[in-house]
């Protein structure tokens, strides 16, 4: 029998990946991963140059990222068909032997694996591997700490409608906003009516090489869906 | 010129540093490390066997922890005059010579490293290595995932008041408490407030060998001031 091994890979620069994620994909006979169709796929990239010889590599293919809005009741359905498969032919490896999956970040904080994970309960051993989050790649690329003494966190996504990502940046001290791409216009709105605009940076590829770290005002054209939004707590300090 | 590196060292098993914390630990001269006087120190304890023959060790005591409440202004008045001092003393081994700075979870997330890295800049190179937060390591104890689709999650101390911490609990997906201790009863009434104390989990030392995971309706004694209360989000999942 062997087992599902998920390895949180981090936000981004190899280095940051734990060592126990590290010597898993070192001995890793089989490596499964999420990838939008056409692209290599981030945690692939990730693990470049570490894979061992002769692994085998499974690229899980997501049917839809944001083609069909997630309102649709058919982007549910053909998710739903993809982690159902994905987690029958994973469950079926690892009768035999054990199957490494890269998870870019931590894998139990909005992770695609999660969607194989509830499906695999009871069907194969697992071993979750935490990871560093992005959100802390990007504030750790921004140079500032995020939170202070008694400071309350928020991590919210920019999907959300405006109304109620203006009040949750309104009501914490530190906030992180996910999933930004499209939602930038939107988010922007918001921060501006919370009145936190002018404190928020925009962080593209935390930790990674080409990395970028702008103040928002300073944004004028398009950003990826993966940057993060931070504004930093100011909380108690000796 | 030497320059002064914090890293991060994750959560409490030591496996789950990140390979550039460890490599940095493994060929460090001087390390600094924050502990209660009396005590070996967690950061420390966490390197135990890593650290390299010879190295020169540092141990930064804090001069209050709990005897003295935050609000008192001698309790200010203590710790600003410790983060001073050892402030200027890294500042001048670094002229000559790197130093690692020890800290547990992720430096800028809550941590203590902060207090001296706003006093030093300007007066010295330094780098950040980020980690796995502690939160992260007790949510991946937990077995389940913390935030799905669109969930929001809520981080906040348990050192607020108890209206604050019920209204938090209530209007947010995820919800990670920390600083517990002697906060337990005033945060066990703010979640049932809430509606949500059946939920609840408390983990202490996660990812530790001992770490304990327990639903918080079956806590009957005192915890830790470092245990850490979790409430899973439900969010959207195909």
């Amino acid at each position: 029998m062997g087992k599902i091994i998920c390895t949180g890979l981090g936000p981004g620069d190899p280095d940051l990946m734990s060592l126990r994620s590290y010597r898993a994909i070192q001995g890793a006979h089989h490596v499964a991963f999420f990838r939008k169709a056409g692209y290599k796929g981030q945690a692939r990239t990730l693990v470049d140059g570490l894979l061992p010889e002769g692994v085998v590599e499974h690229a899980m293919e997501y049917p839809v990222t944001t083609e069909i809005h997630f309102s649709d009741p058919e982007y549910n359905r053909q998710l739903a068909a993809f982690y159902d498969r994905w987690a029958d032919t994973l469950a079926e490896m690892a009768r035999s032997q054990d199957v490494v999956v890269l998870c870019e970040g931590d894998p139990f904080f909005y992770g695609s694996f999660m969607h194989l994970y509830t499906r695999l309960q009871g069907r194969a051993e697992m071993e979750i591997i935490p990871g560093i989050t992005g959100m802390t790649g990007c504030w750790t690329a921004t140079g500032l700490p995020i939170t202070w003494g008694d400071d309350v966190l928020t991590v919210a996504m920019a999907t959300l409608p405006e109304d109620e990502l203006a009040a949750r940046a309104a009501n914490t001290d530190a906030l992180v906003v996910m999933k930004i791409g499209r939602n930038l216009p939107k988010l922007r709105r918001a921060l501006e009516t919370a009145g936190r605009l002018d404190d928020a940076w925009l962080v593209e590829r935390g930790t990674m090489a080409d990395q970028t770290v702008q103040k928002l005002t300073e944004i004028t054209g398009k950003v990826p869906y993966f940057s993060i939004v931070i504004l930093h707590g100011q909380g108690r300090r000796p």
